[in-house]
């Protein structure tokens, strides 16, 4: 019996890194997330992803055979193995794919999370058979991954789809990146929970998070409260779903894409965020594209987008014998 | 002797229309220019515009053949040959090739003017060897052709780069498309002049404006007075400039683009305008991006780079045999 063929997909995010084994009919076998921990440094983290990885492997080591890895992160650079400057990781410009090479013989590549979410949706999700779509991955950051007729864009240096670090509010919100009042200050599950503490500063209204720290807020939180009505919770949902309607009909001004596909963690509080999304979309959208363009919530669950993207990438890299570093 | 094939490019803006004579060698022998004056609709219009080409046409009538024309305007769709909603000549929806094969049996494309610019910069101007960049023309309204891996983006039904009709401000300047706070009621020779209304209206410092109607300002007396240090002017245009700093800020995280070329008539106030532009657009450049995305004025007269666009479009589609309606 000849052995699987497999793959594996990582996804590295601010707070989780998530791993999927997949097989040759892109089925996942088996998902793995740990906490990313960035705080450990680059070196660090490459050695616990490996751990990680082996450990996620060893189930298939006998009755397979790795082809390779593909590996999303946030500034990732495919072209040349580098993670540039991430804003949620600070690590600044790491040599990701050699750090990785000390641990792995097989092919590895690099790619952008968003653009690897892209990929998924393409492939396996909301976008089969789409030529003109974007996806916005909604996490710690806000990634976005663009694909115009067909292709994934690039851009002259590999860095298109910066959008979570477009200004959307000049002197607004202090974001990781050095500047201030980035889109994804105010519209990621790190941005909403400052809205929380914005809306605790401002209003006198009762809510639970009053007798919560900050640093233990999450997303899930936020969105249990919202879903029981805690006046906070919904309001901070209503600011970001308002600021991210605006952000797509925008978007739409630039690409005229044929849909907009929302993921990550922060989209997962559903119509909490999505009906005032929906709502300040459609106000705000130019005359000639109404009724052209659709906003969809991804139907692949969190993270799993990334990481079948990220392992339909690398299969595609060494089919084609191009790009592997 | 064969004649000289000869086409005609035409670009429409909302203040002036201009004709170009294009020979072989896309050489503009005769340039020609009028008053849109768009109020009195597109019938008329169109009446107008053939006779102001066929007066233009009529001294190389029997020198040459005419191959075609092409028609750069603001919400062309080339698939269709129709100009749509256009903000800035409040047409609503027009059949704008239609119209003209009235007056014309020669093959006839129409294209957005911006798209036109962006083309007359890639084979003439500034772009020449750019495989993605972008042209903003900063006119009555605020247009943008966007050229991704070497071809003009189109989107899914042929509406990407409307820029112009981002929102910029929350609930800001009323615009002509039906929507408020659109980046060109702040940057484009419009804008400036309302800018130049709400500088007066908040400071008392003296300025020759104050003796001015507002109808008779236009985009050359700002810039006059401004080379002039008029307190007034000088302000309208760091206001502008900063506007558009960011904006061009935040689609370098877009597109990731080798160049941004500046075009129109807003541009021709030279530093005025691009000292404070550059300024804030490096202010606020995300890291990743900083020394390898140039702001180019382009070096086409005003209109120019749209009027060989559109006719370099008509020949390619001419000699393609595609599109020409």
């Amino acid at each position: 019996m000849s052995k699987d063929q497999i793959v594996i997909g990582v996804d590295i995010g601010g707070t989780n890194t998530n791993i999927g084994i997949v097989d040759f009919n892109n089925n996942i076998l088996l998902e793995n997330s740990f906490l990313t921990n960035p705080e450990q440094g680059a070196d660090s983290f490459a050695q616990s992803l490996s751990r990680h990885i082996n450990k996620s492997y060893s189930k298939y080591k006998n009755d397979s055979v790795l082809e390779g890895i593909g590996i999303a992160a946030p500034g990732a650079n495919y072209q040349n193995g580098i993670i540039e400057s991430p804003a949620n990781l600070k690590w600044g410009n790491v040599k990701f794919i050699e750090l990785m090479k000390k641990h792995f013989q097989v092919p590895l590549a690099l790619i952008n999370d968003a653009n690897a979410a892209a990929l998924g949706e393409l492939q396996f999700g909301s976008a089969k058979g789409m030529n003109n779509f974007i996806v916005l991955t909604l996490g710690t950051g806000l990634g976005t991954g663009i694909v115009v007729d067909g292709h994934l864009l690039y851009g002259e240096n590999g860095y298109a789809g910066e959008l979570g670090h477009a200004i959307i509010e000049k002197n607004g919100r202090q974001c990781n990146c050095g500047k201030q009042g980035c889109l994804e200050t105010y519209v990621s599950a790190s941005g909403i929970k400052r809205t929380v503490l914005n809306l605790l500063c401002n209003s006198n209204e009762p809510s639970e998070f009053r007798n919560m720290d900050f640093e233990s807020i999450t997303g899930k939180i936020i969105s249990e409260l919202g879903n029981n009505n805690d006046p906070i919770a919904v309001k901070a949902y209503n600011f970001t779903g308002e600021i991210l309607g605006i952000a797509l009909s925008n978007l739409v001004t630039f690409f005229d894409p044929k849909a907009i596909i929302l993921s990550g963690g922060l989209v997962e509080a559903g119509n909490l965020l999505l009906r005032p999304t929906f709502t300040t979309f459609e106000r705000y959208l130019l005359n000639i594209y109404k009724g052209k363009v659709k906003i969809i919530k991804s139907e692949m669950m969190n993270g799993k987008s990334a990481v079948l993207g990220a392992g339909s990438f690398i299969r595609e890299n060494i089919s084609e014998g191009i790009n592997v570093i």
